[in-house]
């Protein structure tokens, strides 16, 4: 027989899992809306975000009922606290999807992207894209030693970032302004998503190893 | 006679107070390094970084050492939660701060903004340093209705932000395309640092009320 503590600890887990599932999904439409210009999928990540949030703001309230209403220590107590620092990476992270979905949109029907740097966000999105759903994975699988790895995942998001620095800042740039500008912005976006992974990954490590984030590597 | 419960939760606030101090000066050095091309000013906002993310650190360890000895409830709770939230934005508003500044540093001798948009970053400066202030002082005071209207200071940026880029996307542009994407970042750094005002304020709101952010206008 469940209580209803521990079913609002399921339900606190399932709503993250949910939210990664939703993540990772909006990164790769919203790449492929910039790839294809396509407005409509644009559309649909910018409006997906609000479902996106809702879930942010169902795990904010379910956290804050088992804190106020069950008092958890030890590993449950973790998992609340960790639960709610990881909603607000994974809400912000939907936000950045919806804001390089949007400059696919304000670009339409023109290409946001010149097409010789697309390849570069394709690599970036799959980078991204595999580190939401290995954050994803080690939260349900509670597997720290691959949440700690997601720190080197993110050297190539870096990598990738400072090459396409070099080619807009370079002499043979002749797509202009407005694409250098919708380059930096967008690749921010993509390295910002990564980031969010990383600490999503300390807080995967916290939540199975107790060592806060500011003592891990 | 004060027990070792009151000392933490004033612990915790003090050390928000003192973080909110630390991001308004960061900001406004940051802001003064990128107008004078000062490599020194710069340097000492990069280094003075980790000074708030210990504190960001410190801040954690005792919300989380309150929730696990002394399992809080109504108003304590939200002071707890909240806290923990807050320490987030403010901890982040510090990178951003470094963010400018390494930009700042990364153009020395030169200056990083062209003179003809200087002002404009002074005045996103002045913006973003009052919100913070702002969102200290409705911290300590416990002011809901103040919090509330950061959001109405955060529409000042977004309105600042617009001119520049109507600036780098003018015709008239005639400072390049690396200034141009200096101007964006740093745009957006200015920007990302008046939203996590924005987001303090909802959790003072929040810490006043118990109403939820989401629920909040």
């Amino acid at each position: 027989m469940r209580d209803s503590y521990h079913d609002r600890l399921d339900l606190l887990m399932a709503d993250l899992l949910e939210m990664t599932d939703r993540v990772r999904t909006a990164v790769q439409d919203a790449t492929r809306a910039l790839a294809e210009a396509d407005v409509q999928l644009a559309e649909s990540v910018i409006s997906g975000d609000q479902a996106i949030d809702a879930l942010a703001s169902e795990v904010e309230q379910t956290g804050f009922s088992v804190l106020a209403i069950s008092s958890p220590v030890a590993g449950d107590l973790r998992m609340v606290t960790s639960g709610l620092r990881v909603v607000m990476a994974l809400e912000r992270m939907g936000d950045l999807a919806a804001h390089i979905a949007k400059i696919a949109r304000l670009r339409y029907p023109d290409p946001a992207v010149p097409p010789r740097m697309m390849d570069s966000f394709l690599r970036m999105a799959e980078v991204a894209e595999a580190m939401v759903a290995t954050a994803g994975r080690t939260l349900q699988d509670r597997d720290a030693d691959t949440a700690a790895q997601l720190d080197a995942n993110d050297e190539q998001m870096d990598k990738l970032r400072r090459d396409q620095f070099v080619e807009i800042l370079g002499d043979d740039w002749d797509e202009g302004v407005a694409a250098a500008v919708d380059v930096a912005l967008l690749g921010r976006y993509y390295e910002r998503i990564a980031d969010h992974a990383v600490s999503v990954g300390k807080r995967v490590v916290f939540l199975v190893t107790g060592i806060q984030p500011s003592e891990q590597n």
